[in-house]
């Protein structure tokens, strides 16, 4: 490695740290900013405080990738000169906003599909005097980061590109949604229902759009690109990375250390729509089909133990890493072949950190 | 009458008419827009049949008042002139996005309420195979509203205006729901928190704002009236005006004829948060706050019938009809102060059209 290549890439990795801590610090200045300083009518003290539970119990508590990569991408996309201040306290602003949004779909999501606990708590809404009130909360996150996205970005240039954006990303996260609950319908197993179609069209628009487009898009427009190619070249290959990312997360669901992961996954006994069981569905045979709908969507332990065996004789494990090997390969491809004007680095940045975890 | 008002008053009665033959009309077109139009992709098409059922379900059949309002206020904002069929439809588009507003509450409302029928048939979430998936159908409702301006208004100097004035009302709707729900628990009646001031914050929060001065704001921003100024102006009297709306719903609730109304009211036993109890409780005696303590929110017979003998003893109709005219008063007066230089009848038609409803 080169000395200035070495220097560089010391000062980005200082640069991301610290971007870590601004990101952390900015969380209590927005909060305050949305409930102390915009409800300042004394009669919504109430609904204020209410309004500050849930940003703190259902925004802070995530891992912030999501948030956190609206200022990296930015980082790659304009030079440290002309990355002042102002624009890095925007970026945050907007990577919170994007923490807001998978705050707002996981409060909704845990509702939906009956979950118990969620980033090691219990669900929002299974806390005592919650209940389906978390519903009104869901929404009251979701227009709260529209109010912060006015409060800063409004005399931006990327002011109206940035709220279309997010209103699409939130809609394609809804439309998987709808997708997935009309795939997967609790208590009944149907498995005709799990093609890769389905199960490319669900990740696509459920996860990929808002967890890989939605921060680098924002980027984008923040850095005063707005070509509609250059965003759908991005796009292009952040949802092939999205599409990868969630194969990975069915793939850990069962065969990930839950020492590493730090979650037991549960994916067969929910009859979730995973990879594993759709790759599994091409592969099998008759017989073995009527095996697995005897046993998908099961909670007891001899249930499971079969489905995890049917998976052992179709050579899951092996049929993943094949995959995980392709679709690396296509990514590079495409990343050559679509990142046009924009550094690829953004990409690898991502892929790097996505191909190699085990968490 | 002379005989010009006599005409220019049948120009407008055949232009309302016709506007709310065109409103409906447009329903249809949007819907497509909505579903078929945008939705290309050949793997949304299990969504896009679900979007479509939602609209019709939870949009297409509210009495419009607020959507039509848009259209109404519009053509007393600019004149006949200056209304090309353009800008018509538009505010027919603009109209039918708050009616969606209107729809995505109701929705999610009557889940967080545990209703069971709404606009005389079963509430969406209680129909066969929806349940707590209405939760994200809630959500896609309101996108697609969004979906809609951005289609329709993306070109016009009000766009990003209307954007945050949806917003907006959708985030103060949102803060007064969260105040309802901290007011009135259901199963645990507590009159210490039904004070007025609460209450006429919840009202004006969670009805007047969207109900009155979304509809109108919105003709305002597209009549090319952007002044803050003439915005609250517009705001107070119609806050106040929204405020009178909620009462005289309260009032309905226990008092209106159900042949008229077409609805049973329930409040008492809902333990809702009425004009009547609290108005009530300002001037009752502690002996019969005591007895009201007993039997308010309880659903039998005996506890109803005791709750309205204590309205009678305390003469709420009377009570409440000396409201309502100083309420037309108070009205009045804030009309010919805060109206400024906007047409008193965008106001004063609203008035009329409410002062003497008995549904």
């Amino acid at each position: 490695m080169s000395l200035e290549l070495l220097i560089s890439q010391t000062i980005r990795a200082m640069a991301l740290q610290s971007d870590c801590q601004l990101f952390e610090a900015t969380f209590e200045k927005l909060v305050t900013e949305l409930t102390e300083k915009d409800l300042t009518d004394p009669a919504l003290a109430d609904a204020s405080i209410r309004l500050r539970e849930i940003m703190v119990y259902n925004v802070a508590r995530g891992k912030k990738n999501r948030g956190l990569s609206v200022i990296g991408s930015l980082r790659e996309l304009l030079p440290p000169s002309q990355l002042s201040q102002e624009i890095v306290q925007k970026a945050l602003v907007v990577g919170w906003c994007i923490e807001m949004v998978q705050g707002f779909f996981l409060m909704a999501d845990d509702i939906m599909d009956d979950s118990v606990t969620r980033r090691g708590q219990p669900c929002w809404y299974k806390k005592d005097g919650i209940g389906l009130d978390a519903i009104n909360d869901t929404l009251l996150l979701e227009a709260s980061l529209y109010r912060l996205l006015c409060r800063h970005c409004r005399d931006q240039p990327y002011y109206v590109h940035l709220l279309e954006l997010f209103n699409e990303a939130i809609f394609q996260t809804e439309l998987g949604q709808t997708l997935d609950l009309l795939t997967a319908t609790p208590g009944h197993v149907d498995l005709n229902k799990f093609t890769m179609e389905r199960y490319k069209a669900i990740v696509k628009y459920k996860t990929a759009f808002y967890s890989f487009y939605l921060p680098v898009g924002a980027a984008m427009y923040m850095a005063g690109i707005y070509s509609k190619e250059e965003h759908n070249n991005a796009k292009h290959i952040l949802l092939e990375l999205g599409e990868f990312f969630q194969i990975q997360d069915d793939y850990l669901d069962c065969y990930g250390d839950p020492a590493v992961t730090g979650k037991i996954g549960t994916d067969i006994q929910d009859n979730k729509c995973s990879w594993l069981v759709v790759k599994a569905l091409e592969i099998m045979t008759p017989k073995q089909k009527s095996e697995l709908q005897a046993c998908y969507g099961h909670s007891d332990e001899a249930s499971v133990s079969k489905v995890k065996a049917l998976y052992y004789m179709l050579q899951m494990p092996s049929l993943y890493h094949r995959y995980e090997e392709e679709s690396y390969e296509r990514l590079q491809k495409l990343i050559a072949c679509h990142a046009g004007n924009l550094p690829q680095s953004i990409f690898l940045n991502f892929a790097k950190k996505i191909y190699k975890r085990k968490k």
